[in-house]
């Protein structure tokens, strides 16, 4: 999916190109974006979440209240930690998922994509391994392969990373250098809707303890649980084995998923100095996260509305997933698998190649999308969550995301799945 | 300036810093923190703009107006190349200024400082050399630093970037690899506060076509002017001397400075492959800029508000630049050489030895740093601006800033600081 130059001019600046960039591509999910404007298109391609669940009521009150009260920090230029304000109201909010920070402990960035790009400017040089949890966040991958990292893919089942082949991959670790960190999505993972168990997170602190690299535990979607019981996150896990500051878990997070995504607001709690080195990194990413959008949030969380919304939302999310799984066994029954999300916004699920099929897994994946988009609905291809060179594992794999269309939507979405797997299974 | 690692545990990851990060260097300008909360402090220190100046009504109307009328595009993601009602504004904006452009010749980033670290990325490998003009921005240097780049260091005298002096380095150009861009900041600079005649823009673009390489023009400035006239920008130059995108200028703004910063909206306009690039970059940076803030931004820009606001900034900042300028005369007389600026918000000034004065100027240089804290006025020494490897060249220069403090502030501040220099060259 390179990006088409399409009825350019020669560039002026195209021989300064880094080799990086001479041709780039560009997100794999947005590369559909183009399908999307078709009339009566279904989409359960998107990852954002429902426009139908922001309090826009709730953050106007927000948004009056940090410029009526807060007017100059609401638009100076702050502190590239971010607002005190705000890391106060976020360390409650960890507080309230379990994880004990200040907010010293805590760096506000520009959504959690900013976080984990600082990680990596902070920790990564060309050529150094980093394990990342696959099918994986496309965005993750990408940010990896510009620093030229060494992407070491770690398999995952439907309870999320695979600690065991994980510990089997060290064990006999077949790269010169030693890994510099593992990233992992423990909460209903994007795309793979998984919860990792307590005891993988204690197998996976024990691992990066003996191996000596870094966790980045990403949680965006973590309080968006619909049934079952939280676990703990890796961050308070490592916390309560080897104590405060003195574990190698970064935990980032975000409130895009939870409040809004336009308010760009992400946080990062690490040890104090991996902590100032990013704030280093972030003096010239974009010097702070804009000091309007955090005193919003910060006006936000503290207005109590947060709790109830989440509630709503989860009930919400709760209902369509309800809808996307049984219209998944009703339309493709016996064809396919996936793992039921205890939370989150998306399934993972494979379709299996009928019996005798003569082509290859790859070919069966195109003519599914083809056929996926003549019926009238998308969906993201396994692919797109692969590093380039282990694109084959995606076979016949899809992430579907629940969380922006209707019940109804997602029922008639998927009974347009059904035909187009019909259609591309006979041909 | 390196930083203090106080009272700290050993880090669980500092083993896995990338060597870039190991005694990470934080903004030398930030390091002045600490003195300004001392009571009494005056400081000529800071880059910020007067809060006085925030048009905070205006702002909280565009807060409102975005979230009833937008709710849906100021909660979501957006797309990565900027929200389409706030190009539309900021095109116009261009129009304004000289610049013919359409919004599709734009991205819209989280500050300008982050449209300068998206270049880098695109352009820039370990080892390539980067032109800029010193003294210059010290968050560029830090972002240059970090890329490892070669940095390569252009003379300015009272006019800007000595365009002479560059023919000439180019011309014998001492490194392997040619130079891939140039930054600089054309109008009312940042340290230095001089305008670039329109001779030295036209010569500059034409070197750039000469060599090969691509020019940053910075433009944060610009409409901050106080008297003169306009001169055209880098970009319409080239637009006219070789074609719309047929020329490698990159042209960068900001509304942090006429607007407020704590919106964080800068943009760039580049030629389509370039600006495709930085889009790519921007992904796994932060996804897209606020959208939020965009779209406060353009309901601010379509009030009708930022051109009367802008007449006022200009009108406070002139009479605060006069104070500066008037007051560094009485003070300090012949001792120092500064140039009046016509735009911005610095006064780049450089004190001249006592005759017969037998110490080094950075003994000098560090002895009036200690006296000016002791009589209680701040202001940024000289070297902050040079890169580690010329901070000899800063002599006793310094930057003080007009933007923050009152007339009156001011008027004290200068008196502060022509009595420090008595103090401390007699020492």
């Amino acid at each position: 999916m390179s990006i088409a130059e399409t009825g350019a001019a020669p560039s002026p600046t195209a021989h300064l190109f880094s080799p990086l960039f001479a041709q780039p591509e560009g997100s794999p999910i947005r590369e559909l974006f183009p399908y999307l404007s078709r009339p009566g298109m279904l989409s359960l391609a998107g990852g954002y979440p429902s426009p139908g669940l922001f309090d826009a009521e709730g953050l106007q009150q927000a948004a009056i209240d940090a410029l009526q009260q807060d007017a100059a920090a609401s638009l100076q230029y702050g502190a590239s930690e971010g607002q005190p304000a705000l890391r106060e109201a976020l360390a409650s909010l960890c507080a309230m998922r379990g994880i004990a920070c200040t907010p010293a402990d805590m760096l506000v960035t520009t959504g959690s994509q900013q976080a984990f790009d600082l990680l990596v400017k902070v920790l990564i040089e060309p050529g150094d391994p980093v394990l990342v949890e696959v099918p994986a966040y496309p965005a993750t991958l990408q940010a990896l392969k510009l620093a030229r990292a060494q992407i070491v893919a770690v398999p995952t089942d439907g309870q999320g990373l695979d600690t065991e082949a994980l510990a089997s991959l060290l064990a006999q670790w077949p790269h010169a250098r030693a890994p510099k960190m593992l990233y992992t999505v423990p909460n209903f993972s994007n795309p793979g809707g998984t919860l990792l168990p307590a005891s993988r997170r204690a197998a996976l602190v024990e691992l990066a303890r003996r191996h000596g690299f870094a966790i980045v535990e990403d949680d965006p979607y973590g309080e968006l649980r619909f049934e079952g019981q939280r676990e703990p996150s890796i961050y308070e896990t490592a916390q309560a084995l080897y104590g405060a500051q003195a574990h190698p878990v970064v935990y980032l997070s975000s409130l895009s998923k939870t409040v809004a995504p336009a308010l760009r607001i992400g946080w990062m709690l690490a040890d104090a100095q991996l902590l100032r080195r990013c704030t280093i990194a972030k003096q010239t990413a974009d010097l702070c996260t804009s000091p309007l959008a955090q005193l919003i949030a910060a006006h936000y969380l503290r207005s109590g509305r947060y709790a109830p919304q989440l509630d709503k939302a989860c009930a919400e999310y709760a209902a369509r997933m309800g809808a996307l799984c049984s219209g998944l066994q009703q339309a493709l029954g016996g064809q396919i698998r996936f793992v039921r999300p205890q939370g989150g916004m998306f399934v993972w699920a494979q379709l299996l190649a009928p019996q005798g099929y003569a082509g290859t897994p790859e070919a069966l994946a195109r003519a599914l999308f083809a056929a996926a988009v003549g019926q009238g609905v998308l969906y993201v291809p396994g692919k797109a969550f692969f590093p380039a060179e282990a694109a084959q594992q995606a076979g016949l794999c899809m992430r579907l995301s629940y969380a922006a269309p209707t019940v109804p939507q997602i029922t008639e979405a998927v009974a347009r799945l059904g035909r187009a797997w019909a259609q591309a299974a006979a041909a």
